[in-house]
């Protein structure tokens, strides 16, 4: 990734607008889409502070000063040696600054208890009540073209991977062993990778949509239930098909033909103007006619990005208007406890005549 | 996993010598540590709360009570929908229990700001000064012994995958291309997920310790350098080698004729008695004296447990005394830009007569 200034502009006149000193940002998932740069510190400490009356500087481990170069950021960069004080360094670069401190900005639901004390007793009397969570997330809500054009080459390594998924599909081998599979044929293709493991669920397994990919062995005339992203220069795809292995029965087919309508009229119904609770309604629905309203237990989807939890969160209450290029998830699923579980999901982002899948697989039954 | 009574009761008592009335506890990976169960929550809200003279309680999201319960949590266990407001019944649950709530332990380097605020509001009065982070960081620094058989298990794992990925070394592939083989060949065996994303780097790429693995071709006549780790039920293994494909120069044999050396050194040294700071020292000084000091550009190693990012960090200033059952890598490595980069590392634990490794695959120069 390469530094981007449209980002940081964008961002810094929405701080502007709200008369904010400086921002102190600390979640590098939030400086990575803003400069390009950002890999998670883990222990140690990264911080990108913007100002209103000064250049923004970025503070970084010593070990990632050279990455961090490398991306093209062209103000102060600081790096610490673990030995440091790193807060003690942000706050004097801060302080030497000399311009108005009142009002921070800060990710209120990202920055850490220590970090933020730290910060609220070297300035005391200041304003930290600005929680700069919605702000980013608002930002990151609609996608610039270049990132649809990441989040489509993602969907296609996608398609790609399931297809090698099917490919693996033999009773003898376990979920794990399908996803082993399936990621290797990706991986040789030199998809850096996956957006999250492998999701491979059979049979009765797939009845638990928070369960794991395990040692279980395939289960014949059963469905297999897929759920897989990669990830293209940081952005990811999200994808499942439930197929079936040897012969599904009527209960199975009939299963997967409900959550098939309920997925294909969100689809045809995601376009700007309509609501995240309407959409989601509108899957929902078919489900609840189909009598198994009780079996669809999540929200119909999430947005996605550069990762899976971003906005636009499809659900109950969410009066958020779609509007063009948002990017989201569409998921209905139907878990019946120890009989089954079907979901189908392509994400989609929205142009002004409606959502266009990302993932472009068969959602037909696909018998194996 | 299942629920740990012993893990509990040693952090409950290390709070009443504290005299501490509760501690809120945030970190997912500290909740799974103490109890057994806790995955990411990313946007939603974990909790678990210890009381001084009250039963502790855990709150989920609704999704993952399931789960939750399965692992035989035996106290009070809340769950909770997208649409309630997670903090309140937290608070709400606290406060219901009447009991003295004047000091409250968290975990200062992970509770967020939000949360903190929305906490300290709550009880006014109450004193947040005292930081649960190092106490648990303390307590996970001496593994228990079946803590230690699931690192020996993963450590075996890493020595077959290791293994793997030598026999797919081949001119006309990438990296990634051998990282794919290696990671295939292993969840083959039904092994659930690598420790972190493999690292294979070849040639002068292999001088950054810090890159990721590429779509960069094997280089002829050239080193390859592996670090991987495999997860056995939570638990990791982390091991790097450094070999030749075609034939090596005499220079790279002296390099990592240096680097083996070094590890070897420390490997020797690490024994109850000598500090962090001294077992650095020894693996530096030999590459030191060999004249290359320059290009050793980070710490010996770090902690091994549930992550790699555990006490004890084995560096310079660190003067914690290692004591038998602590665990952690040996990995001193040397990295010439534009040349070659060569790092051998075992991870190891401590017992009374020295330390012993994990992983058992062969350090010397293997030529492919």
């Amino acid at each position: 990734m390469t530094f981007n200034k449209t980002r940081l502009e964008k961002l810094q006149k929405k701080l502007s607008e709200n008369k904010i000193d400086l921002a102190y940002i600390s979640n590098f998932k939030t400086i990575q889409y803003l400069i390009g740069f950002g890999s998670d510190p883990f222990e140690r400490t990264l911080a990108l502070v913007l100002f209103a009356d000064s250049e923004p500087f970025l503070f970084t481990p010593a070990l990632e000063v050279e990455v961090a170069k490398s991306t093209g950021w062209p103000y102060k960069l600081i790096g610490y040696q673990d030995n440091q004080d790193s807060m003690k360094m942000i706050i004097d670069e801060i302080k030497s600054r000399n311009v108005s401190t009142n009002k921070f900005a800060i990710e209120q639901s990202h920055l850490t208890y220590d970090k933020a004390t730290h910060l609220k007793e070297n300035f005391e009397g200041s304003d930290f009540s600005f929680n700069l969570t919605p702000i980013i997330e608002y930002q990151k809500l609609i996608k610039e073209d270049d990132e649809i054009d990441k989040l489509i080459q993602a969907g296609k390594d996608a398609d790609l991977a399931f297809e090698a998924g099917t490919h693996a599909l033999m009773l003898g081998k376990s979920e794990l062993q399908i996803a082993a599979e399936l990621e290797y044929a990706t991986k040789m293709r030199n998809v850096t990778e996956m957006s999250f493991a492998t999701l491979i669920q059979t049979g009765s397994h797939a009845a638990d949509p928070h369960g794991e990919t395990s040692d279980r062995l395939l289960e014949n005339n059963s469905l297999v239930l897929f759920d897989l992203g990669t990830v293209y220069e940081g952005y990811i795809s999200d994808m499942s098909r439930t197929v079936a292995l040897g012969k599904p029965t009527q209960h199975m087919k009939d299963i997967h033909a409900i959550v098939l309508e309920a997925q294909l009229a969100a689809q045809e119904a995601a376009r700007p103007g309509i609501t995240a609770a309407q959409l989601d309604n509108v899957a929902r629905s078919v489900i609840e006619k189909a009598g198994y309203g009780e079996y669809f237990i999540h929200r119909l989807g999430h947005g996605v990005g550069m990762s899976e939890h971003e906005f636009p969160s499809i659900m109950e209450g969410n009066d958020l208007v779609l509007q063009p290029n948002m990017a989201f998830s569409i998921e209905p699923g139907i878990y019946i406890p120890n009989d089954l579980g079907v979901r189908i999901e392509d994400s989609v982002y929205i142009t002004e005549n409606g959502a266009i899948p990302f993932t472009n697989s068969s959602k037909e039954l696909l018998i194996f």
